[in-house]
């Protein structure tokens, strides 16, 4: 649910303008009666990066729970209609479908309040092991990290996947995300985790370093890939001993950052999924976060697999 | 809910375009199966001229009915956080809240398909008699003139309002609605009715006239103020017998012209309201509706009041 506001308006509500702050349902219910009128559209950070990759054109399921209620029917309509295939049964009972209220302001920042409601309610018999099994990367986002039937449900895809002799992809998500569960994402980084996904400021509050320098240093070699952005900078990648820049695509004007990084994400997923090296999938990052930083909402709404051909990042190696 | 489509899918799905068509439920969950990816916005005719009169800065109540689901409390919450007043109570059982399927295509032009859920259930109790008698002008949509119980509130807040010596605003909302209901709406121009709107279309419709200008000369002196909107041409306002014509505001670029009539409906009221002769009224009306078309949705995105004063529509009588 997405609305303008200005800095004064976030203050008013005691909101920290660039973070997702967890919310239970009353204080959602309190800050919705006091935002102004909004937007719906389909999100979550997984979810936006799964109708990213099938947006490039890639084969991508989406695993994650909703209710049977009429916002669940909006996500479950949403994201089977971008090309993903979405078969987690609805919760029948329990709360409502997670909803996330974003303040946009005038910088194009977004600042984020969200109930996970039924989202908390994913369960490791909710996976279908055949489904793991078979994708070349099994993507994971932080901020599922907190009630314990998600965790045991993540760490069960990380194992299956594994056994399969695939690729586990994890998100730090949000610096907050990171602070709750700094210890248990280190080791999932040292013990579990292929390919990683930061901000600068994840990046810093997972390893407790005083700067980027130092947190690239620290975080070298500890898995196959780790891509750290940066937002207009660019990213950042280290395979093994090297650090490779890869800049930001410019934009005609940056209207609404929601789903940056989630989008990046997608590009990047793509790439590693049809034999680019880790260049192109940065590169590719950044072609998809670029176009939806030039909208409001967090989902693509162009073709990204045009926006790649556009910008001659056409892969040879179009796998199923 | 907005979705884009070209017109390859429009015949797909057998709808005429720019058109409004009625759909229960089972067409309603078919026809949303099979589109695209959509974005929510609050809508609904009236309640969008209500939005837009807020937006200028006019004190406005809005009537009409949802069910207490979550579609519902969206709704109530947008149109509330617009700074309209709306007090109908929510259905506690029957049908679900009103949605509309919404097909843009890329000539901007709005293929809708309308179901109309608990709407139909608006009945006579649901009037607040003081508010409609304290109003200067009462608006009504012809979209509503369909279940017998609505009519029957339709025709007492006409009937109300005039016994407290206020002005009835009526608009016909779509051809096939006039083509349902051509007698009676006949009758109600003649008798119940003192500003009416109209598209071209709805006017021909109406006056079985074989061009715009028969259909002028068949409505002029009908009621006080007949106001017919053509798009791009602008409108023409009847007023006694004289026709004025009034320009449609350009725009950089047509994107989704759902709700131009809504908004222009929004500025004509607000102008007649606070005092503005017909011109300034359509006038008003134009820049409302070329805010509308210029991006997704059918309601402001930025405040119309400095919008109008942006254009110099700035009126010294601002009555409360």
């Amino acid at each position: 649910m997405l609305t303008h506001a200005d800095d004064a308006e976030l203050e008013r509500l005691q909101l920290s303008k660039g973070t997702m702050a967890l919310v239970d349902a009353d204080e959602a219910e309190t800050l919705y009666a006091a935002m102004g009128p909004a937007v719906e559209v389909s999100g979550g950070s997984a979810a936006n990066t799964a109708a990213g990759i099938a947006s490039f054109g890639g084969a991508v399921a989406f695993v994650g729970k909703v209710r049977d209620d009429e916002l669940g029917a909006v996500f479950s309509h949403d994201i089977r209609a971008e090309g993903v295939e979405y078969s987690t049964p609805p919760a029948e009972e329990g709360p409502t479908t997670a909803r996330c209220l974003v303040l946009v302001t005038p910088d194009a920042q977004r600042t984020m309040s969200t109930y996970l409601g039924a989202a908390t309610g994913l369960r490791p018999d909710d996976l279908d092991d055949e489904v793991i099994a078979s994708a070349r990367v099994t993507y994971l986002e932080g901020y599922l990290w907190d009630p314990p039937e998600a965790i045991d449900a993540l760490r069960r895809a990380m194992d299956v996947a594994h056994r399969a002799g695939r690729q586990v992809a994890f998100s730090l998500s949000d610096p907050f995300c990171v602070e709750r569960h700094r210890n248990e994402f280190l080791d999932l980084v040292d013990h579990h985790v292929d390919v990683l996904f930061a901000n600068e400021a994840e990046a810093i509050s997972l390893t407790g370093a005083g700067s980027l320098d130092e947190a690239v240093k620290a975080l070298s070699g500890r898995c196959r890939l780790v891509a750290v952005t940066r937002g207009p900078e660019g990213s950042l990648v280290l395979e093994d001993d090297a650090a490779i820049e890869v800049p930001a695509m410019p934009v005609d004007e940056v209207v609404d950052t929601t789903g940056a990084g989630d989008l990046y994400a997608a590009g990047f997923l793509y790439g590693l999924t049809h034999g680019a090296d880790a260049e192109t999938c940065a590169s590719l990052g950044a072609v998809a976060a670029a176009e939806v930083i030039s909208h409001v909402g967090a989902r693509p709404q162009v073709s990204l697999s045009k926006v790649a051909d556009a910008a001659e990042l056409t892969l040879d190696d179009r796998r199923p």
